[in-house]
C-alpha cells in the first residue's frame, strides 16, 4: 500500500514519475473519499444518518462503503442501544487516520505536479511536421 | 460536470457538504489522473512511449484510457510518418484543460477539508455511553 511514497522525490520525466501508486484504489473511489473526509473532521465520530446526509448517498450505498471501510480497519462502529431504537456511529481508526493522510499526501502530490499547467495560457498552436488524427 | 463547485462555500455539515460532486468520474480514476497529469505538464504533448514509461503502464491499458479520454475531447492524438514508421503524439486540448483545473480544484478542496484533522494526534478513546460492534 503506498509503497512508492518514497518515490516522490525522482527527478522530473524519470519512468513511473506519474504512476501515483500511493492513491490507494479503496480510498480513491469516490464515494469513499468523501465518507473518510466527513469522518475525519469528525473526530468523536458520526451517526449514519449524518453521514448519508453529509455525503448525499442513499442508504445500500452507504452501507456498502462503509462495510468496505470497516473490513479494511480504516473505521470502526459503535453502537448504542436506547429505549426503542439503537443508534450506529461511525469513527475513523487509527490505521484509516495513517493510511487516509499518506494518501492525501499522494494527492497533494498531483496537486503539486499539475500546479505549473494552471499558471499557463490556454494553448491551441499546431505542432510543426504533425497532423491531427488518431488510428492505432 | 462539477456542478456543486459553486457550492464550496456552504457551511460546515450542511448536506452535500462531503459530497465532492466536481471529482468527475472520467478524470478521478487513477490511470487517467496519472496520464492527464503527465500530460498537462508536457506543453507540446508526449509520445506514446513517454506516457507509457512516466505513468508505468501496459500498451493495453494506456491505450484503453488514451481512448476514453480522446473520446470526452480531453486530449487530442497528433501523428508523424517518417520513412520506415509513424509517431504518435498525445497533447491536452483546451477543454481538457479546463476540466483538469476544475477537477483538480476540487480535489484541493477534500485535502482542505480534512486538512484539521492531519493536525491532531491519534485518538482512540472510548465513548461513553456506546459499545463497539457491527451489526445491521
Amino acid at each position: 500500500m503506498a509503497k512508492s511514497r518514497s518515490d516522490s522525490k525522482t527527478q522530473a520525466d524519470s519512468p513511473g514519475r506519474y504512476a501515483y501508486d500511493g492513491l490507494e484504489r479503496l480510498l480513491h473511489e469516490r464515494s469513499r473519499l468523501s465518507i473518510m473526509t466527513c469522518l475525519i473532521t469528525h473526530r468523536d465520530g458520526l451517526l449514519f444518518n449524518d453521514v448519508k446526509k453529509q455525503c448525499a448517498m442513499t442508504d445500500g450505498n452507504l452501507n456498502r462503503h462503509l462495510d468496505a471501510l470497516f473490513r479494511a480497519g480504516y473505521i470502526e462502529v459503535w453502537k448504542k442501544e436506547e429505549s426503542t431504537r439503537s443508534q450506529t456511529l461511525f469513527r475513523v481508526t487509527a490505521t484509516g487516520r495513517k493510511e487516509f493522510l499518506a494518501y492525501l499526501q499522494e494527492l497533494e502530490r498531483v496537486i503539486q505536479d499539475a500546479q505549473p499547467a494552471s499558471k499557463r495560457g490556454t494553448e491551441a498552436s499546431p505542432l510543426p511536421g504533425w497532423r491531427l488524427g488518431w488510428t492505432e
